[in-house]
This record gives structure tokens, sequence and C-alpha cells, in this order.
């Protein structure tokens, strides 16, 4: 199966990659999302599709803010979760990846929700449970190396949607250490998919892959000149390691080119939208000004962010397996 | 707002510190928690009252007997229970500490259980969810520095009056480390605000606070002068560290001086009840006769604490907000 | 009392050890695991047999794997789960095992699932739990220092019950480090209960303890000859530590003789089942053709082990305490 994350009858099985997902998925799973974020609303924030199901977070690689938006989203749909830090177990006793998830399936598991350091984790999984379990144990990326982050891409899609309706009238800057971010990856093929007609990159060449030019995207070394008449300002996190590294000079030098300052944003539409994954590193990629500022929807990323991953369980529960 | 916890209508929004806590709402907090005492000792120890809210156990700093206290609680009223190891990871990638709790609360958390090291903490973040949330959001304070650890002084309180029941007729006796100890901080407010008409602090005067008689506190040396007839006797632990340290000879040389052993606990009134928060050092501050003998009251406290954090959060889920 | 685990009545009050369990009760333990397993079949998993009970799983040794299945387990039957890694906390801080159970025993604590390094530290715990709470409260061991691990042996009982009907007419063969392994011999104990007429201890003399033909157990050093005509092979972990040490020469070596291989398993009958307890190290103790072969139930004991523990959660809490 060239896509292991869809069955033949063009289920979503798994979600392992915005790569590959029709824009009619990505647009049902957003849907389904909004119908979600009234529940969180409401005064009792439970629902019942997921009662009696087993969803194990499966961390090789620990990250607890991932983990607990799952988690919540999780609960939220009454399943029953287990959290597995798996970095401090099983491998250290030397057993295989593939035996971990054999077993935790001979529990009946229903969903993995796997975080995974190494690219293609998440994938390599699907496809054995889809040959062993005929996909109706369910796997969820949950980051994997410098690969993918699906439901962060989905989250960022729900936000534009949200605030901007049409993206066949946008133009996107996605902004700095665009060549570790596997978020920024996400994005740009959700971008692309949903029919995004400007997606620009920012940033200085040190942090920027080469093949963007090959992926439709627009590459900016001035951050002044690729916020002009943006709609949506897409930060990303710059790992602290980078920044001791010959990658970039220093945070201060960094800050000063690439920081999203009050002064910069002024270049984008005015009502041009400020995002960011999160966590931030304030005065590095992003003055405070601009992160509690009015045109920041950072906070409501997350909120977006649980019911796009109940949607996300929600529908991979009602599939059928690999055949449909 | 110079007290964050209550709102203008007099409710409880947050529970930071006994300290300021009105009189009439420290017993509506032990009323409440004795009608959640025969939930305790039901065959079914459920209750809905905070079905489908998430309760965040946040912890900055590790204490696994503190934290599985509040999830047992918040379990038992049928909330969602997240817990957050925080020390291990946010704040290691650098994000502040507002950024995680405004991550938190945009994952639509109802309360927040705060343990940190720093003194004010709690009220800082309950300030700034009054803030940005109108007080929607609830944090109870789990131990703050040497500040304040509300509801271990409300458990204790609720201990005394089970046993004692009229305040205004008791001697109490608070032994061994009141300098480093939250409870004994959180007791003598508690106390007084109760109408005990005399508290007593005893240890060596390394141990003892210097404000403690602006507090209406009797400072006493000799444990035996210290005792003499009270009717409560609260033990506190001491810390390891401070046994090696320049504050006491050695652990030896304390419990010869301030151990509570069964000839010390005849000079209080025969019928005196021994507390103690645990974990205890048994013969350091305690003697294993005392802390299983028939006047000790320890292992009560413990099984009064869930019911006494029940009582706080179900009395703040009912809450209006900042505005009432 | 010389059996703790079973009351005056013969109910079964905690699972400390597969020794002195009587037969009857073992198949009522089966039983029950069976009922249990068109419970994980099911579109909802959840029974309420457990519903308002606090099940704490008490770790004062690290294993996710173990303690995973208990807390399936305990979920699947809807009680609250509370875990507890032990050995990261209180006792660090000096607090005694008693004074930690009896604080959670405090806390209204249902049943304890206990891990612990050292012998009869469960049974231990359990003598204490009939004094201070009349056995009203459970102790399940989940594996004690080299003494027992009853709900695995238990599980290996079921698994070779569902495949092979009658004990009484079975030859089984245990392959490895019996040694060091408590697995091996709560089976060893079932199996004889149960009726067995052939047990086998298949192994290097290093590796296998000296009193086995005390307990009935016909010892092998050629696997060749210990698999001659068995209709279950039990293989078991070999300790990584145990590889670099003076009991076997190397992990090749080991293989070359005691690797459970296709060429070996065909001295078996043709019918024969092959176990392990995992996790599997691949290319030691058994060979990847062989466990992932046609003969292989490794899988099927992990989903059995959850109806097996589940079973003997229902057990213990309908169960009336030390005078029934």
């Amino acid at each position: 199966m060239h896509n292991p994350q869809i069955n033949s009858a063009g289920e979503l099985i798994h979600l392992l990659s915005v790569e590959g997902l029709p824009k009619a998925m990505i647009h049902r799973i957003l849907d389904t999302a909004e119908s979600f974020l009234s529940v969180t609303d409401r005064e009792v924030k439970q629902v019942p599709l997921l009662r009696g199901k087993s969803v194990f977070n499966v961390f090789f690689e620990n990250s607890t803010r991932t983990r607990t938006t799952f988690e919540i989203a999780a609960k939220r749909l009454s399943a029953d979760v287990v959290n597995l830090n798996i970095g401090a177990s099983s491998t250290s006793k030397g057993e295989s990846l593939l035996d971990t998830i054999d077993n935790l399936a001979a529990m009946s598991a229903d969903m993995f929700v796997v975080r995974h350091s190494e690219s293609g984790a998440a994938t390599f999984l699907a496809q054995h449970l889809n040959r062993t379990r005929d996909g109706a144990v369910h796997v969820i990326n949950a980051g994997d190396g410098r690969h993918s982050h699906p439901t962060q891409g989905l989250l960022d899609m729900y936000t534009i949607r949200h605030y901007k309706k049409d993206f066949t009238k946008l133009r996107v800057a996605i902004v700095g250490d665009i060549l570790h971010s596997r978020v920024a990856r996400s994005d740009i093929h959700a971008l692309t998919t949903l029919g995004c007609p400007e997606v620009r990159a920012v940033g200085p060449s040190t942090l920027l892959p080469s093949h963007l030019e090959g992926m439709g995207v627009k590459v900016f070394h001035d951050l002044r000149e690729g916020l002009a008449d943006v709609d949506v300002i897409m930060g990303l996190r710059l790992q602290k390691e980078r920044m001791k590294g010959a990658l970039i000079p220093s945070a201060q030098e960094y800050f000063k080119h690439y920081g999203l300052t009050e002064d910069k944003l002024k270049y984008a539409k005015p009502d041009a939208i400020v995002m960011h994954p999160g966590p931030m590193n304030r005065g590095v990629e992003i003055d405070s000004v601009v992160a509690d500022g009015p045109q920041s929807v950072i906070l409501s990323q997350v909120t977006f962010g649980i019911a796009v991953r109940m949607a996300v369980m929600s529908i991979l529960a009602s599939s059928k397996g690999v055949n449909g």
C-alpha cells in the first residue's frame, strides 16, 4: 500500500502525515473539529464516542505538552488513556519497537499516539499494524524526527480557516527555522493542498532547506519583504541548541533580523494573524508585545488543537480497517 | 484585588492560603468535607460533581504523596485528571511559568493544583487567571516554598474539630521545625481564625521564626513545659538536610530533647491527640510507640485530607469567577 | 495465619503466590478470566465491577510493561487507577514501606498492585493489612525479587488450558534461566497443582537451581532431549546482565545450545505450543522464526494476561476480608 493511512474505501485509518491527505479529508477533519469545539465550551465536556476504547500514548521521545493535548482529547471522548514513556522502559531492556507495539496491541489497544525521534517510525508501525491487525488498530503520528507532525499542521489549518475563511485568497509567511521544523513541513503540504496561492518561507539561508522552491514556496531572506502584505504569519520555535551553533550568530542577532516585532508586523496586512506552535522563546523569535498582542491567535491554536485531535481520533475510531 | 482567592460576592474562587480565609468559609469547607466522608466509606466512592471537568496537577516540584491525594480527590468527584511534572518538561525548554499556564488554560482546564518551590507562585498564577480568565479557572495551592500549604492546614483543622469539637477551649502545641514548615504557618493562621485561645510553638530557637509572638503564639524551648496540659500536639517533619547542618546538633540529640515519646506525652492532657503531617521520621521527631499509639490520629488526618480536598474542589467548581 | 492470601472462609483475599493456591481456586480464576475475554473483544470493553474502587499500582521497582497490564485490567473493570513509582518519592524521604502503605490505605485504597525487588515484600504487606484493615484492602503481587510473579504464572496456565485443555496429559518443558526467574517458579507450582504429570527444566547447570528435582521437576542439560515429545515449551528471558557474567559464555554460545530454533522445535510434538513471558531477546533465547511462527502463542499470552488480571481483581474485590 503506497499510502498506508487511507484504506481502499478512502477512509482515514491512521494519521501519519499531512502529505497525501486529500483536500476533502482535511476539510472533513476540520469540520468535525468544529463540532467538538462546542464540547470544550460546555459545562460537561465529555462525549462518549470512544467509551471503552483504549488509547495508548506511546512516547519514545519525551514531550509533556504534546502528550497532554492527546491525553485531554482522548479523555473528552471518554476513552481510557494509558501513558507510556518507552524511552525509560522496555526498549532499555532491548525489546524491539515492533515487539513493544505487538505487545500493546495484544492488550487490545485501539489507538496508538506515537512520538519517536526517527523519521518514518509512525508509518513503519502503521504498515505493520495494517499487516498484523488489518489496520483495525490505529496510529496517530505525534511527531517523528524532522519528518511530520500532522495534528499540528491540521490545527494550524483550522486556525487559518477559522480567522480567514478562504484559503484560495491568502498569502502566508512561515518565518524562522524551517530546516529543523516538522511543523513547517506539515504546514506547507496542507496549505498547498488547500489551495493557498502563496506560501512564503522567511529566514536565514542556514535555516531554510534547499528544496523549498520545488515545493512551490517563495523564499525570502529579509523579514520585511517576506511579511509584505501577508494575511498569516506563522512563527517557528528556534531550538536553543541552534543558537549556540554555527547556524545563527546569536539569539540577539537573530531577534534583530528575524524576531517578530510590532515594527515588522506593520509590513503585513493590518488584519494579519500571528501564529506560533509553542513553546515560544520570547525575545528570540517573537517579541512579547506581539505574542500577547491583538493579532496573536497563539492561545486559540492550543484550544483548536484539542478539538482537532478529538476529530482525528473519532474519525479513526469509526473507520473499518484496511479493507474499508 | 488584595485577596485574589475570594470574589466580590464573597465566594472562594482559588485556595491560596489559609491567611485571609474568613472563619465562616473555613467552617463551610469543613462541613462540606464532612458530607464527603460518607462517600469514602460507601461501596461506590464516586460522586459526579466534577464530571467532565479537567483538573491539572501541575507540579513544578515533585511530591508523589501530595499529588496522589489531589488525584484521588479529583477522581472521586469524577473529574478528568492530568498529571504534569513540569520540572522535567516545558520549563526546561525555557518556557515561562505564565506561558505554561496559559497553554494549559487554553486546553480548557477547569482547575490547577499547583506545587512550586517559590513562595507566592500560586498567588501569582491566580492573579493572572483572574485577569485573563475572569477567575473561572481555579488554582489550589499545593505548597509554595515556605509560604503556605492550605489544604494541609484545613485538614488539620478538620481533624481537630472532629476530635475536640470546640476550638475556643483548646490549647494546641506545634512542635519542631516551625521555621521551615509551610504547614505550621497555615495551622497557626487557621487556629487563630477559628478562635483557639492558646497556640504554642515548641522547639530549639534555631528552628523557630522570630515573629511568632507577634502572631499571638507562645514560644517554648522545653518540650515538657510546651506540652503541659495541651489538648492537641502537632508534630512536624524534620527535614533530613537540617539534621546535618548547624541548626541542630544531631538526629539523636534532637530526639532526646524534642522527640515525642510516651514519657513526654504524659505532660499533655490524658486525652490529647497527636498529629503529624507526614512523612514521619520515626525516632527523630516522633517515637514509633507514640506514632502508632492510641492517641495518634495521624492516619485519620490522611483520610480526612481526601475529603477536605474534595470539599475545596467542589466549592471552587461551584463558584462564579471574579465577579461572583 | 500461615497462608495470608486465603481467609477462613476459603476466599482469596490477596494474590501473593501460586504456591498454596488450591487447584479449585486456580480453575475459578481461569474460568472468570474466560468470561472476561469476551469483554476485550466487545466494542465497548468496560464492565462496571470495580466502579468507584481505587486500585493503586505501587511500584518500588520500575516495570512499565507489567504496570500497564494491571492498569488496563483495572480500567476495564471501571476502577480508578493511581500509578505510584515509589522508588523516586517517599522512600527517598526516608519513609518506611509500612508507613507508605498505611498512608495509601488511609486514602481509602481498595487494592494494591505491588512490585518490589525484595522477596516476600507483598506477603509482608498483606499480613500487615490483614492485621490493620482486616484484609479488606487487597494486595496483588506483581513480582517480588526472585520469589513469585503469580499473575504471570496464572496467565501461563490459562494459555496452556486454552490450547491443550487437560493438564493431566501434558509434558511441559521450561527452558533457560530458571535460576533467576520468578516466572518459572510460579509456573512449576501451578503445573504441579493442576496435575501436570511431567514438568521439565532445560538449561545449563549454572542457570538451574539445585532444588528442582525435589519439586518433582526433571532436569535436562541438552535441549533436544529436553524438548523430546513435549506439548508445551515455555521459553524464559535471559537477563542481559547474565550474558556478560560467568554464568554463560556468550549470547551467541547460549543461542547455539539453548536458543529455540525451528530445528530444535522439531523434537517436540508437532502441535506443541511455544510460550515466552516477554520481553524477548530475539536471537538469544529464541529465534524470530519461532517467535513469530505458527506454533507461537506469545501474543495470546499477553491478551489472556489482561483477562486473568481482571479475574483476580474482581475475585479479590468480591471477597470479605480475613474473617470471610
